[in-house]
């Protein structure tokens, strides 16, 4: 049987002897502000128990990994049709590239790029206010996560908006296409707002068990969905680096570029880690690392 | 219990009753020829079991599927040394696209894609001539699948020698980036005449078992490397295409533009379909629809 | 001797027979109502005599002609510093193409694409308010052509700001990459209403005169900088239909949404031409045609 | 009056004088053994008076320079045919990029990035020996330089055919288009010894004297000919560096690796430089900054 907690200390302390942590993203200063050696990280198994280690009741913000759950609420509202505006593909490009937009026409290749996720966002939004969407993708993960006291850091949203140039650059090129139903000042208010999540290790863990797909869990999406939703966080959760992370891992996760990522053992966990060091493709590099040794040792791969 | 016999039967009519079978390649004669009617599908099941139904037992021409076992023999050989020659990311571009080539100097994305596919070859060719490679190459795919009578058709490698101009432009432009050890005739004469390899569904099949890292089965690579050459044909086994498979079917596949797929359900099964109409990706339409269905009816995606 | 008026003459008699006139820019409401059946083309010789034909004194949205008057002022105000933010070379590209600045990291290809134009407004502009700016470039056009009558259309302004998302996206894109010295916004609105300078054929040939660098002409930047300005003009003019100007006109051009061109034979003739019927390439159909036949005609060609 | 001869002497004092003198083409053996320090230059007036300077007298290698000679030869052969099969915009990209081609389906955009080069000697080949084709073009090019002592140097051709991969590489993806109607091996044979023309600044100064279309000297293509291959050396002539060519000299030219330029006054002389060194955009370092003092000089710049 495997020792999850044993798996666990094992982690911290390899993790604890890494001597490259990677870059802190420092593109806003809230985020730039964060210890570097922070790591935590939480389990949640199939049986419903849970195991954590290091600094996994510290909040970190979430940034990318929101995008999971904005798909989700996305799916169940649009269902299919969602798919008329963003693709599945993985993009062969970094994560905020606006060369794939271009010569694809304003579609992104898929919802977990930020042209994307900015589209998902879009779509959820449909005329409502901003507050609105916050407030209904807030009672998703609460709900998921079974925990109330998850909220927005609202002064991390207010930083992306005044340095997200990038972002609204890419909101007002897929306007320029006919892909964004909403002012980009809308859309991207509420995009900010929602990669603003603030959540520790142990919520994010539980937050993701509907993803699992165990019975017992919480079930917020169909099974179907779940298992699409798995599928894309393997081909397309790491950005450029999501073919390194199903090598080395073999896992579905998201990573955001707050040093957090969300993994899941279909059937059998869910995983949450935080380490705020960035590598190469914008993911965090110790939180990899461990769950790359977590995978290893719990033979949790989905691919043999 | 599943009835995988049933299932089949069911995927048989279903895809009888198609009216859109796709489009055959025909960019050379003796691919362009081949009767776009056909249909077979093999399962090998981790208890050793054996199914199969429609033309499963007529010989076709793998094409890219070889790429498979191409690279799980340059991993034996080289180890990781090879990634130094090619990465492990989806390409986000269609599977013969020298763009990319030239974006990322000459290092192509990952080993399934054309450019990569022929540096795997490349590499394991290191001096030897193309016929020694080749007779190492059918040794592999003929002990994997328990089958001596598994040849390779020399008139298709012959017709690919001849019109195959985007594989000499893609072999030539590795050389000039210093990607290419052996002159681009000798690789390419090498790599055309892997493609050409001929196998029937149930052989496919056969030779696909190595992968399923089940008790039983024949052990080809260690069982590490099983695990990442099915992450690597889960992320880019269907070219601009593999996010779509992952998604509709959820295990790890590589096609061949000859019609067939190689699908691997880890643990479970090994499964071979052919049907010579390609969708817009490159990849069988019909072969594509019948892995969809059964991954349905079994329940084997590994997303949950 | 060169009987200017009877080749305008002709050229008239030619233009009007003509049945395909192009397509006139539908982007923004006050372009779009604009009668496509317009031609107007006035010429300004070396010794000060003017001819003109059709509605040569009907005002029409310059746009990107203005560019032309922008980097003058910004050549005389910054000097050469104004390459270490925009460069000289032909873009090959489509004329709002946000590719070529994503692969540049920045650094538009040169001043009369539209990131370049931006670019070069946001120099001049340097902390000052539009309206400083939008004053100095009146006074520099309508003393160029010695006219006070040159306004901007307002209107015309207000629409870009309302639908121009392509240029805010360039804008946000290019201060993303710290191409941008003032907030998106204020450049733009500067850049706006830059283009929405009105005239006519006549008052833009006289404006022109300068780059003639004939003696008696006003005198505006050095001779340097004319040759400099025109050289611009000749390689860059024209969008993705530079090369194609050129090599049918022989003279260098700027041509503008709106329908007009700019022309200059050095020391001979300033040329204005206005069709509001447009290429593929996004330059004035028959305005081209135009000035194709005047300098067959007249023999005005650059190239001998 | 100007007195050419004194400002060659001045030129040649001055490049004396220049420290960093470009880096010389390394990729083929024979180009690499030329000694770097060398320095010629000749213009040859419309009065037929020539005067030259330095190493004027010693044969190099023209290389690209060809393609002008082999461009008249291809127009007077083809006409306006040619333009189905090549485009006439600069192109925006380094002289032997492939994306391009990729992005516009095997139409090169001009005839002087290699791809563009390619296909004209192919089209002119059409079916005949490339011993025809050489005879023909070496035959023009001594007739326009009255001079039966050129030839071309087999051993330079020799090397290119071994080390010439990514014009291999050009050449079967223009094939894999459709664009390439002889075998690559035979366009290529071709191509090479076209670009192993070997010429001294004389020479080559007497060879371009037709597209000065002044009275008196010899007349090769009819004068519209002459004046649109000038246009296309003015937008397309340097590669990446046509537009830095042009707003720093202001004529058009066409350079090649072997540190040739070609240079042309309309009306007034025929230029021919050569220094080994080349700058970052692969044309002479040297060359350019010696036609750039020249045409400050003479005043000889076509924009004013």
């Amino acid at each position: 049987m495997t020792d999850i907690a044993a798996i666990l200390r094992e982690i911290h302390e390899t993790v604890g002897r890494s001597a490259d942590r990677g870059r802190v993203a420092d593109y806003i200063p809230e985020l730039a502000e964060v210890d570097p050696g922070r790591f935590g990280m939480s389990v949640v198994l199939a049986d419903g128990s849970e195991h954590s280690v290091g600094d996994a009741a510290v909040p970190f913000s979430i940034q990318s990994v929101s995008k999971v759950f904005a798909l989700a609420l996305a799916l169940g509202r649009l269902g299919d049709r969602l798919w008329s505006r963003v693709g599945r593909e993985p993009s062969g490009l970094a994560f905020n590239s606006i060369l794939q937009l271009e010569h694809e026409r304003g579609i992104p290749r898929n919802p977990f790029i930020n042209a994307g996720a900015i589209v998902v966002t879009d779509a959820v939004l449909a005329g409502h206010a901003p507050r609105e969407y916050l407030g209904e993708l807030l009672r998703f993960i609460r709900a998921a996560a079974e925990d109330d006291g998850i909220h927005i850091d609202d002064s991390v949203a207010r930083s992306e908006t005044e340095t997200g140039h990038r972002n609204f650059a890419l909101a007002h090129f897929l306007r320029a296409h006919g892909n964004l139903e909403n002012p980009p000042e809308l859309t991207l208010g509420a995009y900010f707002h929602q990669c603003a999540v603030e959540m520790t290790c142990t919520q994010l863990a539980r937050a993701g068990r509907f993803l699992m797909a165990a019975p017992g869990m919480p079930r917020m999406v169909s099974a179907d969905r779940v298992r699409r939703i798995n599928a894309l966080m393997m081909t397309c959760g790491h950005y450029d680096g999501s073919g390194d992370f199903a090598y080395r891992v073999g896992l579905p996760g998201k990573s955001g570029v707050g040093g957090g990522i969300l993994v899941i053992a279909p059937g059998r966990a869910a995983i949450a880690v935080w380490s705020p060091g960035l590598n190469a493709q914008g993911n965090s590099k110790l939180g990899t690392e461990a769950v790359e040794l977590l995978a290893r040792r719990t033979g949790w791969s989905v691919f043999g």
